[in-house]
């Protein structure tokens, strides 16, 4: 079959490598259907995650057909149709069993870094009964992909860590797939206002599109200074952080009203300064999260009831046999105006 | 009436001032007849709080008799026996309204602080009906002292806040009286096992005899190596900063298991590292507080019923007027081995 | 001034009282401007609520101008317009300490029931820093009189007991003033299905304008059996029972799926029966609630950022001297097509 | 081996029987080293319960020894020592997901009932990665007996859906295995008042060496008038029934504070009767509930710490081949005073 594969930083190639083939009994084979590009595969290709070797098939997302299961899959059967969950989860470890999937003692985030994963026309996928979704008779298969990361990581690091709550005023800082995936699903709860903080225009005007309520371009202008004044300087009840760098980590500290939460969705590659000498006594909660992926049925049944509507964020489709073209566009977002690229197996 | 008055870093004196009178029908004018010295008393003496002007009575904590009690109060009568919350709460704020009382917008930590203290014959106390607590028939009053602020301390921002559990196992970093306070309210939650940290032997003793399971000199050890090799790589799931500074708020991030809380008690007088690029995936969750004394009722309960046993805490007792050598002993704790001193007004 | 006033079962009249006056420091004078009728002002009538006495003014929602307040009132002044809560709530009793002002041991619901109500060109309210809410400039005033009771109540009691959450699948039983009232907050929190039940299908064709997804009426079919078969035998996630009989607080229990929650709005006359020999291993919680409005600064921002739009909910309107005529209107709700009216007082 | 069948109503015999053999690859066979008898395998004789069918072997609880593991089981192997739960979970359906094992769609109580049990010298436990929990070194495993069902039973459906708090005044009703059960678990929370209400006197005092603060024997007095004189007419915060009828579920409505919770254990055979003529404004919760043990890990926890002493409600011990004695015992608990029996496979 054909693959995506990693050859060391800089360096990937569609290229042909044999059809996996089960093994463990609670494994399944699954024919890729329509797949992705993650942020974290460009950050793979970097040479930024060192656990991603020589050889790898990327991706971790994805939706797919059912071609064979082992002998101890029971929910599902060949022919069914399925989400890839980009968190592998044995169901049976102490983490699995607390709703951590993220942390699986047999999985967690493998797919695409330490095995195999989605980039292909083929993928094994470990323990199938609890890290495939059934996709549910006559769904958007195409839209579905976005619930293999990108929502449930918005929504759960985001949304459900910072408790959104009706009648808050929250900040998302950072307008990326993953920025506007929080916000897209923080509206389940129907905050007051959503203010969303990015450089780039045209993802700010994309923001708008999804249901922002205000917009802050931080290149342009003080963010803190801007938040202050639609608070009464106050502070916003939520800020949720979703680029990953020091700056937008301390811009959040700066914005935040007593009380409040900070919600870390970004991927940071080193450490942030934190004014405990201020914040000691405001009240506040900082979290982190790698996405467990424990919302997944919860987000299949927003969007089968049309509160949620994935498609919105993707941008450009391609063939699956025209990935290196996909991930040209996917890494040139700026000038592609992409969010995500779906690519089709078809 | 005689008081203990700030008169800029490193001046005090025991010296007479006016006897308080009601400014607003809220008011009470409170006579001392416990009171104690706080940690942030020294703080203030050395000119680190910067609110705290010449000619300010300190303390901000006691029990008293009610003297007198503005048109409005309707929760107390001259005679009653009462404890002084740290906090000052008006009830009717927003932050009131929300259980916030450490924001409350006309009060908050204001005792000895923005407005005369305990450390006196006599206090008025603003919002006395929900600013004062009636002190429970037969109750031991000195014990009581302790529920001014240093057992919420430790049980809101340290306990509530790391949401500690049965079978948890739990580290409090820094065993001074607040972080003392945690143990003692931590073991209304029946964690399995509670780590101790501090570079002082004799408090680890006092710990050990509170409670503590597992002491960690953090001195003459590493803390961090002992935590690995007591909880099997693992980590603990909730670690308590009880000293304000950065290198402890340090250990805490190093110690915390995967899905763990760090609670920070500690007041800190400048910033700190996060270490996001590991922490960002670890699932955990940070939280920063000044004490509500909303569980003031609930601690008294478990005082009533001797689930708590806060006369633990008091190592030296002294007449009110011998307050100089009271500040002397608790400023020397090491040598003193003092953890709370108690001043009587009799 | 003229005024509703009640004399014993099936007699009222709108007739001249005294002006109320000021008789506590934390009172204040109220010139009503918009006010409302309350299917609880109908049981009244009847006679079903004992402590209403003869002479009483009725009414206990509206909205309207400080008039006058009295020494220690700080929240409002002369010239304020308020939202006049159902619920009085003196801010210092325990109950108000934990949030639940219904409990209030000097307030709770007396408005038009121990105490003269809003009925009426003035209203005196107790507590009223903590009892009224300033109206935000700009809103339509007439929509905020459903904040003071309705919604809150259909929030609170209905929505937030059941818990209701992104993806659920809940079922209203009665499609009333409060259970729509349930319906359009329920919205908050992104229901994948609202299932309405209600035996008037006028009062569907509403259910259905105001968001419901799916429509049962309980006169011409059986209610259980449509569940079923719409949620595949398993269930609702929330039943919210508003109406108030053993009936429909069964149905519930017919409908409801394992680890679901009841949540009774219903003002219930007798006992009922529950199928604990079911119910016991179901997982099940049901809970009840008078309203405790503590939730009344939320919805206020909701109405604000257009959220909410409680107009909706307004069928009919008055001036307030056509009160009698608004009886007559609200009272033959069936015939009318009445949600609920309204009677200004300009 | 030899096994206690069941032949219907009041019958039952040791007899011969095949020893169990693995019938699918998640299965383990376990060798019985402890089991038990509980009040259910008393109903299940009488006939109550129907889908336990003539010639099943009792029994749900015990430890015992991993004899042989199926191709898919891979947190156990030959000779492990494991605590058998009650409850069967599949670690994958919705239910198991959502930590409501009781539900499980491929278990849930089946042991003793739908298949067989656990008074035998083998038994065979199907899911046995997520329905068996590795017996930590060096532990009694006589008293982890208690944590199969007993144990949890209390913990779950009646301390933790009670919401016990430090400071609580809680009753619990019957002091049967189950409500000392709770008794001994609500004590992890430090409840200020522990009220225990039996009509059986030397049960209450077992509840008295076990930790209640008050004692109601509802056959000679009237409790819900000793609650009330108790709690000054407020009522208690959390109600436990551990008796499951409708009088002692009446009880539970009449002794409740406004505000508290109703948590029943108790296995209801008949409907009951709910009071909403008084409830619905008080602001209860009530909750029903079957055993997950979604609790043991953290129960077992707490045994390894000592904060619970499970032995303490072992009264009698039995060799298994004295099973029909053990019954006889355990059958008469007025006149035998047995709590919980212990038979041994050695």
């Amino acid at each position: 079959m054909k693959a995506l594969v990693y050859h060391g930083p800089g360096q990937k190639s569609w290229e042909e490598k044999p059809k996996p083939v089960l093994q463990h009994p609670t494994d399944a084979i699954v024919k890729i259907y329509k797949t992705t590009i993650c942020g974290t595969d460009l950050h793979i290709l970097k040479g930024d995650v060192a656990t991603v070797t020589d050889g790898r098939i990327l991706g971790h997302e994805g939706v797919g057909i059912i071609e064979e299961t082992g002998t101890s899959v029971s929910n599902f059967k060949k022919g069914d149709h399925v989400l890839i969950s980009c968190i592998t989860s044995c169901g049976k470890c102490v983490y699995c069993r607390k709703g951590m999937y993220s942390h699986c003692e047999d999985g967690g985030w493998i797919l695409g870094n330490m095995i195999d994963g989605t980039q292909a026309e083929y993928v094994r996928i470990p323990h199938a009964d609890t890290s495939l979704y059934l996709v549910p008779q006559g769904m958007d298969e195409e839209a579905l992909v976005m619930l293999s990361d990108i929502l449930p990581t918005g929504f759960e690091c985001g949304v459900l860590n910072g408790q959104v709550k009706p009648g808050d005023t929250i900040a998302i800082v950072g307008a990326g797939p993953v920025g506007l995936a929080a916000l897209l699903t923080a509206q389940f709860y129907s905050p007051a206002n959503i203010i969303m903080i990015d450089p780039d225009e045209s993802r700010l005007a994309v923001a708008k599109k999804f249901g922002a309520t205000h917009l802050i371009n931080n290149a342009s202008s003080n963010a803190t200074n801007s938040i202050n004044q639609l608070t009464n300087g106050v502070g916003v009840d939520v800020a949720i952080e979703a680029v990953g760098i020091p700056a937008t980590f301390g811009l959040c500290q700066e914005i935040i009203a007593p009380g409040g939460r900070i919600a870390n969705v970004g991927v940071h590659g080193k450490s942030a300064e934190i004014h405990l000498e201020t914040l000691w006594s405001k009240n506040i909660t900082i979290t982190t999260r790698l996405v467990d992926t424990v919302t997944t049925s919860m987000l299949l049944k927003t969007v089968q009831s049309a509160k949620l509507k994935p498609e919105q964020l993707i941008t450009h489709r391609f063939k699956l046999s025209e990935i290196m073209a996909a991930y040209d566009t996917f890494s040139h977002a700026a000038e592609s105006k992409s969010l995500k690229v779906i690519m089709s197996n078809e």
